[in-house]
């Protein structure tokens, strides 16, 4: 692994980027994701690797192993960002898996399995509104169909922007993962989070996808006058909401386990004017965790609180499931070999969990899926400071390039080919 | 005063109406208003009353009295009203001003000093942004230039629109209210809130109209993923914007006088999103009372709450004042005439303050000014369900008509001409 490539691959597609001046902004289907897709594409052909775009512009490029018939190792996430985004969410994992690709092409290593980098198309959903559209598609939990009604800001459907962007959507329907395909999957992320900063370690190895409850919560007072209305005559929606809000955050601590999660991430309130007592307030409520029973206690209590206020401040109200998400277990197959590799590197890693959903964990139907994290310097992500130090970087490289080669070489061999020549750096 | 004609008279004007379905929306300078402007000054000019309309759009109709050079008794409101408002706001005051000149007509009582209906345009201030533009244009504290800087959604500016509803809007700045030219002013208006009906009472006459500070809290925190990060090591905006609006409610009833009224009536949250930690969450804060200390007094301790949610919250944030008015007495010479008038008629009533502001009170600096409430019922108002009893809105015309010829009469002559014909429905 050669990090001074890892980090010019970093800094070069970066520069593909709408808002140079404001963070990193390249949506999926544009100018900028297609320079990015050209320079990839270019460095994967490069090292011989048979590369295909997808109906849903997802690019997988395969180093062929000694068996061609056997099924395929993947790496790989994603490269469009948020609007004002940063440079490594999604991107790391594309760059990471390359560089496990090129320095198997230096050593002139021949795995059993081929070995094969993935790209998925359109992982944020900031433009056509749902997450991770690529690999979705790939596993066929959405098909062309779906991209007929799916539309972004400007009334674009998501089929008619990769028709415009030279792909051919409705040939994914035929394009997707057969079964026994991949025999594993690993993506390398970035954390989003500052659990392994605060406790100074270098890895994540994911164990569990935490599972998630949604809500919408209402409220409904009366909106009077700000001025006329005295305390003690009031049904003030927004004060009561702010009660429930108020209470969330300790609650969560005190009745769910320490991986539960609580988010009131948007709230609407109604008239919404300076001079007038909020009539109706609206608000989601997000609830995660590993241990889905952490998730009904906490919901459980805020019902409680809920109706509480209701009550004492003479309001009405009702909450809505609006979404649910079972807990997921990664691969412990995968899981194992990442936290071998990091042990045998003394590299000081953890077991963790994860709140969010990448691409990865969209294959755990069908295959075998791992993911490493790395830190993220302060917890920062998906904002223009979003940034990991390329010492950590350099150390999941490594991870990523020795469990692919664990994965990709037939278990009755014993024995790592090449794996005498890895160096630690 | 005859309530049939009362009721005649606010149901004839609710029909002009844009939103006959849905309570009633009429806007001030369109066809609605145009109409109900039609009605009025065909009733005024039935009446032999002389009327002008001035380049603001304020109506006045003025009954010459026995002594034509001597300053006028006013009375009179606005009939514009919010969208999906009900029937009584403003157009109440209005025609029980018209009936009590119907009825001195009637009696055929001439008094000393005219009596005069003012129709106030634009008091709502929903279209352009700034309340109650007609009285304020009258006093001179805006002007025809200030007009040009008034504008609706659709980018008119007031003074275009004036213009286009026929309006000579430079002539506003020499038709402003001489010295001296208003004797006294009464404005009949609903009550706006529960205080009356809570207490059982048919009439409020308004001593002080509350001072108000207004203030613009800002709170940040660090947005992130909702799922990826655990709650101890969360920054979040909004959980720590709703303690300190979780508070206020308490605060201001232990820290405040019962006249205190604090508000928060407008939230925003930044990204708003369901799956992401609030990042920033900014909200106004409305704090009235008739005692400015009450005012003070809530407000520090607001302060030190949303000091303390700071800093065990590890938020950043800040308080910035965005708005100011005094405590306002009104005049103590017609609120005992309202009082004099409500206890010979053996009507409940109190005295009351008022936490809005209306019309008359923008004419406080230039004359006698005092108001009488009528109480809403639930306290509904600026809703389609607003109501107030035709029994009570008789008591309130009788009143304001003893006054208005109480304030009409010389002091000197002692006796109300005409006083021993007025009967008690």
């Amino acid at each position: 692994m050669n990090i001074q490539r890892i980090e010019k691959d970093i800094q070069q597609i970066s520069m593909f980027n709408e808002t140079p001046e404001a963070g990193v902004t390249r949506f999926s289907y544009t100018e900028e994701d297609q320079k990015a897709r050209e320079y990839l594409i270019r460095e994967m052909k490069a090292l011989g690797l048979t590369v295909t775009v997808d109906g849903a512009g997802n690019i997988r490029g395969k180093r062929q192993g000694k068996f061609t018939e056997a099924s395929t190792v993947m790496t790989g996430s994603h490269i469009d960002t948020v609007p004002n985004g940063g440079k490594f969410d999604g991107l790391l994992g594309v760059v990471l898996g390359l560089e496990a690709l090129r320095t198997l092409e230096e050593e002139n290593i021949q795995t059993d399995h081929p070995i094969e980098l993935i790209i998925f198309a359109e992982e944020e959903g900031v433009n056509f509104g749902t997450p991770m559209v690529g690999s979705k598609a790939l596993t066929g939990e959405i098909t062309s169909e779906d991209f007929k009604n799916l539309k972004n800001p400007k009334g674009q459907t998501l089929y008619e922007t990769l028709k415009a962007f030279g792909l051919d959507p409705d040939a994914i329907n035929i394009q997707g993962l057969k079964e026994g395909e991949v025999k594993a999957m690993i993506e390398v992320h970035v954390e989003q989070s500052k659990v392994l900063e605060s406790e100074g370690l270098t890895l994540g190895v994911v164990e569990k996808i935490a599972g998630v409850k949604r809500y919408l919560v209402e409220v409904e007072g009366v909106a009077n006058h700000s001025g006329a209305t005295p305390m003690n005559l009031r049904q003030d929606a927004l004060s009561g909401a702010a009660k429930m809000i108020a209470s969330l955050d300790e609650l969560t601590r005190i009745y769910g386990f320490p991986t539960t999660v609580a988010t009131v991430g948007r709230i609407l309130c109604e008239p919404n004017a300076i001079n007038v007592i909020p009539g109706k307030v609206s608000f989601t409520l997000d609830i995660r965790d590993v241990q889905s029973k952490g998730i009904d206690l906490v919901f459980q209590q805020f019902k409680q609180i809920f109706e509480e206020v209701l009550d004492v401040y003479d309001l009405m109200g009702n909450i809505t499931q609006t979404g649910e998400a079972p807990v997921m277990e990664l691969s412990s197959l995968v899981r194992d070999a990442l936290r071998k590799n990091a042990e045998e590197l003394h590299i000081p890693h953890r077991t963790m969990n994860s709140g969010a959903t990448h691409d990865a964990c969209i294959l755990r139907s069908h295959t075998e899926v791992g993911m490493l994290f790395v830190p993220s310097i302060e917890g920062r992500s998906h904002v223009p400071q979003e940034k990991t130090s390329y010492e950590d970087i350099e150390m999941a490289g490594e991870v990523l390039y020795r469990t692919l080669l664990d994965l990709a070489v037939s278990e009755k061999k014993g024995k790592i080919p090449g794996a005498d020549t890895i160096k630690f750096y």
